[in-house]
């Protein structure tokens, strides 16, 4: 007997048909004796077609009524499957955000989660009742309901574990799991069985959009043992444990990349105290995320280049903002190239071993790919590549690191 | 200055253009001076769709788990409803049921209304603000969404204008009005400025589909004048009120006809004391309502004739019961007739006015249509007379009470 929650995207609840499904898989864990708490989206595209009915109503619009809408998704889903799990005869019942009630900070369309009560729950799984929980939405301070904006509902599925304090919180997806690279890439990519917090949050971070970013960081904060699965297939997936748990630790779990990026050089800056804040205050303010910064050593001491990047949406706000700062911080010429993507190596084993960027820069230099910029943090190292090297790169470090599949 | 409540049903906001335009009347009303709250129904289609797929998921459901998926179509319009008036430059908020709370008793699906408690509504209609409430909603003893049954909408509306204490409330509809007679019958009709509540009742009840059965007793009760007028016309439509508002009152307010009914004979029935009984009980059981009851008196004491009618729907049903019931109530023969319709003249006046029965038995005879029952109650006169006769029955009635336009 366990304690599990259990997370069903929109796709997994698009129609009547797929939530009848996800009544089968539900009621199967149920009757194996196990205490369910099941989260649930909306149907897939009823949320798109709601933020859009707002987005036509009025283009700024007040948060607290588009919450209202958009939240409205979530509790049709969960009354029609709470109704299928009692048709098999599994006691049941929906919990909407303002009945649990999950509450959250009045931060209205990005709320973030408070406090759960998960008493009342508990009760209930002690009589054998299932709980059917609404993803997404929860209650402000001021009593209306909040969302937690896009993919809250995997945040939702890890809160509700937390407050319940289960041994399991199941995502199902698309996938069937967290690979060592996107197997679209690398055809000797293979699924990870156990990764911890940190590696999934670097991973969720750099583009493996298997779980939304937040709800890993909260299972980090309260040890909420979390395995991404597929919707569709009964095997396990990867399940995302605290380091501990990983007996065999591998130096690089995975490789990844992000093709969003676009590299930005300041020529000829004249090097002087003050002028890297001059740059990047500015940037900031205009609430752009920079993300790679290299200076270069300058010759004479004089001038010097700087070279960041940046996500290439905000490529042309970054133009207009560094055109006006021109005569201030005294550069020469300003080159933007969005032809560069991000490849980054992460594994919490590099804690513990030397040499592992070392191998990545001569892995990429024996296939001749020139590293523009590189970043590292304590479980990753990133370079800056061009970006008809991507698949060459991925699948070279991969295989370097002795990922691929025997 | 006046409080108004102001009500628009489903295809009043079946799309955005048309939530655009009720934004419009509510605002021109609010910029009035006017203190508004507005309650608003489902797109229309919406409810429906979300009922079918309630049966389609499970024929005999948890009604809780209905309430909580078919509510979720009001929470779409009031919060759109909500950002369309700010845009026109209104302050306004929306209200779930269980916001309000708008507290009901527990009766899923059927919910009556116990309390709405109107004090918030009022503090912010000093404030500036409309209040959006979402029709047909409100919150259980159990704390669980409970909706109102269908056209709880008006009563909805009719409810907050008590809370409230409103002024006035304008129930918003497809007709201009409640009219002498249906306009498609008789081309003379006219539309009525006030009507009592006693009237609207037998009116509703006699298949004048223009309010709900329940929000005519609740605004009676709570003496709310409600006026039913066009969605898409500027006119006033038709009073509901208090009698004594009234000064000059017609004999006779309006024609009407249901032509749902069926005659049941049963003939040379053993006229025993309890025969009565020993039909109708068993009928009442099987949840059969009958309307009229004629029973002829007995020419030798021994046998008689009973004919009653019933809702053409249930015909079949009553003959069940009845042809079980044929040895212990001791009759010789059953004859149903569906062909048949119930016209009706209503009126207060005819409380203090003698002749009215008179008069409307006499032009039917003048025309030779034969009357098969008659049931009468304080201010309604029915007869039950063969199908064919509707329209000439009802022309006639309408220009013999003098209703006919001039």
């Amino acid at each position: 007997m366990a304690r599990i929650v259990m997370k069903f995207g929109g796709t997994s609840v698009a129609d009547l048909d797929r939530i009848r499904n996800v009544a089968d898989r539900v009621a199967a864990v149920a009757q194996d004796g196990n205490e369910v708490a099941v989260v649930v989206s909306a149907m897939a595209g009823t949320t798109n077609r709601l933020v859009g009915w707002t987005q036509e109503m009025s283009v700024v619009h007040d948060a607290r009524e588009y919450d209202a809408v958009v939240s409205s998704g979530e509790q049709v889903t969960v009354g029609l499957l709470a109704m299928a799990l009692q048709q098999r005869g599994i006691s049941a019942r929906s919990w909407l955000g303002w009945q649990l009630p999950l509450r959250t900070d009045g931060v209205h369309g990005a709320a973030r989660i408070e406090n759960i009560d998960g008493s009342e729950l508990i009760r209930r799984f002690a009589e054998g009742q299932v709980a059917v929980v609404a993803g997404f939405q929860g209650v402000g301070p001021d009593n209306r309901i909040t969302t937690l904006g896009r993919g809250g509902s995997d945040t939702t599925a890890v809160a509700i574990a937390a407050a319940v304090k289960a041994d399991r919180c199941d995502i199902y997806t698309d996938v069937d799991g967290v690979y060592t690279a996107d197997p679209r890439v690398v055809t000797g990519a293979r699924k990870i069985d156990k990764i911890t917090y940190e590696e999934m949050l670097e991973l969720a971070s750099q583009g493996a959009k298997v779980l939304q970013t937040r709800s890993v960081e909260l299972a980090m904060n309260h040890r909420v043992r979390v395995q991404v699965r597929s919707s569709f297939a009964d095997a396990p997936g990867t399940l995302v444990v605290d380091e501990e748990e990983i007996l065999e630790q591998a130096v690089v779990s995975g490789i990844t990349y992000t093709s969003d990026e676009a590299k930005v050089t300041l020529l000829n800056v004249a090097d002087r105290p003050g002028v890297a804040a001059a740059v990047f205050g500015p940037l900031a303010e205009a609430n752009v995320n920079v993300d790679m910064i290299v200076q270069s050593a300058s010759a004479d001491g004089k001038r010097t280049d700087i070279t960041f990047t940046v996500a290439r949406a905000d490529l042309q706000r970054v133009e207009q903002v560094l055109e006006a700062l021109r005569q201030d911080v005294g550069f020469e010429q300003m080159v933007a190239d969005g032809d560069v993507v991000k490849v980054s190596v992460i594994g919490v084993g590099m804690r513990s071993h030397a040499g592992v960027a070392q191998q990545m820069f001569q892995a990429l230099a024996d296939r001749t790919i020139n590293i523009q910029a590189i970043s590292t943090s304590e479980i990753k190292i990133s370079v800056l590549i061009a970006a008809e090297y991507t698949e060459l790169a991925v699948r070279t470090l991969h295989a370097a690191y002795g990922l691929d599949a025997a």
